[in-house]
């Protein structure tokens, strides 16, 4: 497990790779974000995009996926304050989507045993950057005294 | 169909309620957000909330769903370029959530024939605020001549 003295700024959590299909950014917009271009292939075809794109929404849920899988499944986390995120590019059927975590800030607090910790991510088609996500999360730190 | 003139600042857009339960936040978690603390329930209860919480992306989903309802469902949206939001409290099962949307800046381009719109919202427990979110989005001016 990975406490917030370990997290050095730069450190790199690179993701697997993700491919996004048709019928999973239509089942996700159906529940979630139920606009023609994430729902219609025929009217979002004749819409802005020429043809259905992911929900902002649903890349950010597979950056959170992939984010899990690198990083924070093996850090001791507490929860999350703070989402930015820019969507840079639209996200089409059949895309895969791949990126990586980086350590940008760590702000130990030792009175709360915890640190404030941003984490800087990327979500990328290829060589282009599809989604950019600033993350301010806390983290515990080491435990002092440990049972043996 | 409403287009960027028509959205004055400080025009509201409000939510119907949401209840979230134990299930859903289990299901959307186990896809995009397996931590302990979101699909076990068992291992949560000894955990930093003393039980399952949301995911926080899942609250984001929840108020995608909401706005979509409230208000991009009758504007001319074209896509959304930012999205910042912090998690003010955890989202426990049985939670009913709420909220609106106001409109907090309009910058008109012409040149684009579009506008980008900043969208300020918030979702409750009962009195006490658990997300708010900033959108910047690109919104349709009114179109200037129709095909009669």
């Amino acid at each position: 497990m990975l406490y917030a003295e370990d997290l050095a700024i730069g450190r790199r959590f690179p993701f697997r790779a993700y491919l996004i299909e048709q019928a999973e950014i239509i089942d996700f917009a159906e529940r979630f974000d139920p606009l023609f271009i994430h729902v219609d292939p025929a009217a979002a075809a004749n819409g802005p995009f020429g043809g259905i794109i992911a929900s902002g929404l649903h890349t950010m849920a597979i950056y959170q996926r992939l984010i899990v899988e690198a990083m924070w499944s093996q850090v001791a986390g507490v929860a999350g304050r703070r989402i930015e995120s820019e969507f840079e590019r639209p996200v089409r059927p059949g895309t895969t989507l791949t990126g990586e975590a980086e350590i940008a800030a760590v702000a130990l607090r030792p009175e709360k045993k915890n640190a404030l910790v941003t984490v800087r991510s990327y979500l990328t088609d290829g060589d282009k950057p599809v989604l950019s996500v600033s993350l301010d999360a806390v983290i515990h730190t080491r435990p002092e005294h440990r049972q043996s």
